[in-house]
Order: C-alpha cells, then sequence, then structure tokens
C-alpha cells in the first residue's frame, strides 16, 4: 500500500493514511486474502516480466547473497507466490549452469507494507512457503532452504532498508494508493472549508478541473519520493518492476478503465444517502487518497528523478468479467473493492454502513456486467538503477 | 520463544513448539504484552551488558551499515526497549567522536521468534518508536532516523539470516525454550508409553534420572544448534549476548529459583484433578519444553562448538517479590507465566481449565510470597565470534 505525510507541509484533509488504511486483515470472508484474485491475476501478466529481471540482475552480478524487496505486499497468498517464481526462476539458471564454483546463492526476502498490515496472517504460512522452497533453493545440512524472509513494516514514500542493500524490487498493485487525499479538494484548505468534489470519490467528469490537477501533483510528489528513496537502496545495476493501476493519456483523466469502479461507489452512496442511511455532506468530504497515473505521467517522473534508467514500459488490459458469469465477477469485484476500503470508509462513515454499501454496490457492479465486459489497465515498468 | 525439529530424529512425544508455544498475543489484560514485566526486569539488569558489547563491536569495525537481531523478541513493549538502547549508546559514541568522517551508522534491526509470534502488535508501535529514535540516530533528509526495522520469524534453532550480515546479537529469556518437549520421558517413546515423570512437568525432587537426563540432552542439542546457526550469521568479531533462566551447577538439577514456579504450576493442576475438572492421565503425559542450564552446561557446549569465545559469564538473582506486596507480586508473576504457558495449555488441556488453573495458581504462588521472597537465576553470556 502507500504512504507518508512527513516530507509535505500540505495539511492532511481527513486521514493519516499511514494509520488507516490497510487491506482488510486474516483469513474470512472478507479478508483481502480471500479477495485478491483480481490483484493475482495482475500478477500472472507480470510474472514473466517479474523473474526474467531478476535474474538477468542475478546473472550480471552473482552475489552470493541475493536480497529481493516485495513493496506493498499485503497479507493474502500473493505475497509469497512472486518470491517463490523468483527462487524458483534462479534456482534453475543456478543447476542449468555447468560451473559448479559459483553455488546458489543465499536469498534475502523483505516483504513490505504499512505498519497496520497483517503481517501475521503472512507468517503464519511461512512453514508451508518454506516447504515449497525447498527444491528451487540451495538448502542446509538439514534440508532447509536458504531462503530468509523477513517483514519489513513502513511506508514506501520514504526510506525502508539500508543504503545500497537491495538487488531487486518488484511492486505490484500498490503505487496507485497516494500517501494521502490530496490537498486541494476543499475551496479552503486551512479552515476546512466546502468539499470542490461534491458527490464523487475520485477524478469524474463532473468534477472541477482542480481535482485532477490536485491528483496529479500529489502523484507526482509521492512517486518522486518513492523513486528517490529506492535509488539510495538499490544497488547499482540492480532493478525494479513496478506495476499500478493505470490510464490512456489520449482518454484524459477519465479513462473508464480506472474510474469507473470508483463512479458506482459514488452511486451506491447514492443510493445510502437517499435511504437516509448517509449524509450527502459525508460523502462530498470523502476522496480516496488512489490516482491511477498515465505511462506518460510515470516516464516524466522517472526522468526528472534521474537514478533509474526505464528499461521497458508496458500497458495491459486485465478483464473484470473473465468468468462470464457476470453475477460470480461482480461479487469478486465487489468483494475485492471491500478488502482494500473497509478500512477507510469506516473510519470516515462508521462500521455500520458497510454491508448495506457494498450490498448495493454488488448489484450495481453486477448490472454493469451484465451488459458489458468490465476492464481494468495497468501500467508495468522495468526500471534499472544507474 | 525457540524452536524446530528438523535436526532430529527423534519423535515428537506430544506437540509441534514451532506451531503451538507463543506469548500470549495483543494487548488484552492477559497479553503478554500486559505481562512480560518479570522479563524487563531481567533486561534492565543486563542492559549495560548489551549496550557496552554491541558498543565495543560497532567501534572496532565501524561499518557503515550496523546490524542487530534480537532473538526472541516476543510481542510486547520488551522488543524494541534493547534496540533503543543500543541505537542511542551507538549515537552516542559517534557524537562525542570529534572525527566527522565517519558518520553514524544505519542502523538495521532484525526482530525473530517463532510465526506465531504476534508481530503486528510489535509493528503496530513502530511510529512511536521511530519517534523516539530521532534524537539518538543519523537521520534522513526529512528527518526520519536511518533505523531499519523488520521482522524475522522463523525458530532461533536453525538459520535465520544470511551468512556474515550480523554484527550483534541479543536473546533474553527466551533460550531456556527447547525446541520440543525432550523424548525419553515415556516408558516406551515408540507406542507413546507410560509417563515416568508422573504428576510433574518439570524436573522435580521427585523425578526419575531420567528425566533430567532427557532434559539436558535436549538442552545440548538445541544450543549447540543455536550456536552453529549464529556462527554461520555473525560476522567475525561480533559479539552475542545471551541471557536465560539458569541454575547453579551446585544445587543439582532442582534450583528452587528455577523449578519452584513449575512445581506451584503442578500442585495448581493437582488441585483442578482433584475437583474432577482435569483428568490425572493429561497432567501425568503434559510436560514443558524448557530446561534452565547451569553455567558449566552453557560453557560446555560454546566450546564444544568453537566457533564463539565466551568474554564474559555471570549469574544475577531477580526478586519476583520485588514490591513487598506478596497479592501484587503473586499475581504478577501468575500473569507472566500464564501469557507464557496459555497458548501450550489450551492445546493440551482445553482452554476451558485455563481460567481455573491460574486462579488457583495465584493463590499458590501469592501465599509462598507472603511467606518469602521468591527469586529466579538468570545467566547472561557474551559471547565473541572467532
Amino acid at each position: 500500500m502507500a504512504s507518508s505525510l512527513l516530507h509535505c507541509s500540505d495539511k492532511l484533509p481527513f486521514l493519516d493514511v499511514e494509520t488507516i488504511l490497510h487491506m482488510k486483515e486474516g483469513l474470512g470472508e472478507t479478508s483481502y486474502a480471500q479477495n485478491s484474485s483480481l490483484q493475482k491475476r495482475g500478477m500472472d501478466t507480470l510474472k514473466s516480466l517479474i523473474t526474467n529481471a531478476a535474474t538477468d540482475v542475478y546473472i550480471s552480478q552473482m552475489p552470493e547473497r541475493f536480497t529481493v524487496a516485495d513493496l506493498g505486499c499485503s497479507s493474502g497468498p500473493n505475497a509469497l507466490c512472486l518470491v517463490e517464481d523468483i527462487v524458483g526462476s534462479i534456482g534453475r539458471v543456478c543447476s542449468h549452469r555447468s560451473s559448479s564454483s559459483q553455488p546458489p546463492p543465499e536469498f534475502s526476502v523483505l516483504l513490505n507494507d504499512l505498519p497496520t498490515n497483517d503481517f501475521n496472517t503472512i507468517f503464519f504460512s511461512l512453514p508451508e512457503f518454506t516447504d515449497r522452497l525447498k527444491a528451487a533453493a540451495r538448502t542446509d545440512e538439514w534440508g532447509r532452504p536458504m531462503v530468509f524472509l523477513s517483514g519489513v513494516p513502513g511506508s514506501f514514500y520514504g526510506r525502508l532498508f539500508p543504503r545500497n542493500s537491495v538487488h531487486f524490487i518488484c511492486s505490484c498493485s500498490s503505487l496507485h494508493w497516494l500517501s494521502q487525499v490530496p490537498p486541494g479538494l476543499f475551496d479552503d484548505d486551512m479552515d476546512g472549508g466546502t468539499p470542490i468534489n461534491k458527490g464523487k470519490m475520485y477524478i469524474s467528469s463532473t468534477s472541477p478541473v482542480a481535482v485532477p490537477l490536485a491528483y496529479l501533483r500529489q502523484f507526482q510528489r509521492d512517486f518522486s519520493l518513492f523513486l528517490r528513496s529506492r535509488a539510495a537502496e538499490v544497488v547499482a545495476g540492480g532493478r525494479m518492476v513496478l506495476a499500478m493501476l493505470g490510464r490512456q493519456q489520449t482518454e484524459g483523466y477519465i479513462d473508464r478503465r480506472t474510474t469507473f469502479l470508483w463512479e458506482l461507489l459514488s452511486e451506491s452512496f447514492a443510493a445510502l444517502v437517499s435511504q437516509g442511511l448517509v449524509e450527502q455532506e459525508k460523502v462530498d468530504a470523502y476522496n480516496v487518497p488512489f490516482y491511477a497515473p498515465s505511462v506518460q505521467e510515470v516516464e516524466e517522473e522517472v526522468r526528472r528523478e534521474g537514478s533509474f534508467r526505464l528499461d521497458h514500459v508496458q500497458t495491459y488490459e486485465i478483464n473484470l468479467s473473465s468468468s462470464g458469469d457476470a453475477k460470480e465477477d461482480g461479487r469478486t469485484v465487489s468483494m475485492a473493492i471491500r478488502a482494500i476500503q473497509e478500512s477507510m470508509l469506516s473510519h470516515h462513515f462508521g462500521a455500520d454502513i458497510v454491508d448495506a454499501l457494498f450490498h448495493r454496490y454488488t448489484e450495481l457492479v453486477t448490472e454493469s456486467m451484465e451488459r458489458e465486459d468490465v476492464k481494468s489497465l495497468q501500467i508495468g515498468v522495468v526500471l534499472t538503477k544507474l
């Protein structure tokens, strides 16, 4: 996920993302662990990009210890499967090389997320994970794989690891989360003021132009801080694969593939307002700390920061209507958004409204999916540290 | 805490310590976090030993990154206070040195415990911890201290960290936990057999001689594996400060300062048996994965393993009757033992009996404290990697 506000003197309009935003903990029906198949699908698309980039770094440097970090790992099964792929891929490279002078590396695996993330659930699954790695990694005298895993709590908008200590970083479906709701969404930020993005929680076709600009500026501040922080941590020649929700520049700020699900959430709120369950003022004052950048906006910050070379960029669509059953797909999407948003919604509106909200939301998403395929757009980039 | 069984072909009589043993999670009335003041008192005694040893290593090596590990950190406030002392002490050394050519190091702090430990509670307190460190450590351009903290889940009876990666290790009040209940406590280990330590859960004056020998052998296997694992991880010249409950050799296996609280727990069980709340057979079959070694036994394993030099050893008593109010002290001790033992007791006897058990236990501990001061004995050793 994402956060930290220290670098920015702007006041925080509503909430401290670092304290509040987290994926729904545990393994229950509404948990993130049980509702992250969409994120998994995005990661599968990126899988070869990630394993190839990591393996290339290993081959070019052959370090005795290969350090990999996953930023915004969350608490579901996704947290460990990328790591498994990387370890497996490098393990295969080592076993295919005839030179026995270079044994496979020891792996140091750093799983990062905000301090409020449910790390316990990841750690509980560690013994199974270790068992699965036995075939892929070098093992010790007792047959245990030399993969050393740790959890690193903290915002990736700021330093997380010691200088020059990481060979490869990946971050999937996290960098579209901003460190805070952007300042500038009220007509007078100093005194609270009146919300300028009424009835909406993200950039919408009815938003005044100040809204997308406020979001863009926040993305620029956050992403450049992310790059500066990683520049200190990644060794020369090390790589990062970053994937996030994004949009096509040709669509302006309103690419339906990133705004549509927020629009339906605003509509669901409108229904609750009309039933008297939620006050309109509360809805007007709610905005999400989210931004889907364009490829150009990502490239621009990489160029401006200057520590990384952009090796590869691609966009890819994920069809959220993948099963063909609108009811099933609608529920999947709705539960995914709930696992991501519940902590923030409960904080702003109270926990009572969440069930009713997502009941309506599931209906709306399902209805849309009955009419058409719903898709999201992801941007994937590969960066090399200069 | 402690565990891992992979190195040992003996069968596990009762339970998988790695899966079951953990300090009571969370921050509630019976949690370890609220009931670890005894452990804290032991740590205060060791504090100068630890900070001096860590600072000496720093001064002799002056690394740009100084890596510290706390093994068996548990989930209470103790987890971070030793780290704070170390960072503070090294920070003061750096600020007193006139040579400005060597900036203070970046700290990498590795907090280890079993995968079932409640790491979430430690991580939740991280923002406060970071605030407290600001004065002591080097800070980045936004004033954040360069102290990188991570949680490392796993048994310290086995490898936890990459080769040659750690400068200083401390472990307080954890190494008296064995990786398993020793084999050999039943007359026929292969078929379950009859318990030989009836009515007792640890070495007692009524235990047959096979009982202390089974415990000693398990300690020797575990502690030598601990030393071998750390030998791979600690840099040459790095140090470890290890503190654990122990006994004076002159007392044989029954040093009242380590057996007394287990005796009272056995007595509490006897009361529950006489009330028909617990079956005698269940009590007979319960033994704790705990061993309080003598100084000589610790020294012997260090010498035999051969990778560390024993620089310093001391024993010290901790008066558990410290407040002088037997009722208050009795409750403190009882709650501490409960926080440590609850997970294992619940697993063996069911959760229903725990309240009744500790009600009786508190009474017995309080009665003892009304008659005399109750003390525990700790061993502290400082080891240097050759």
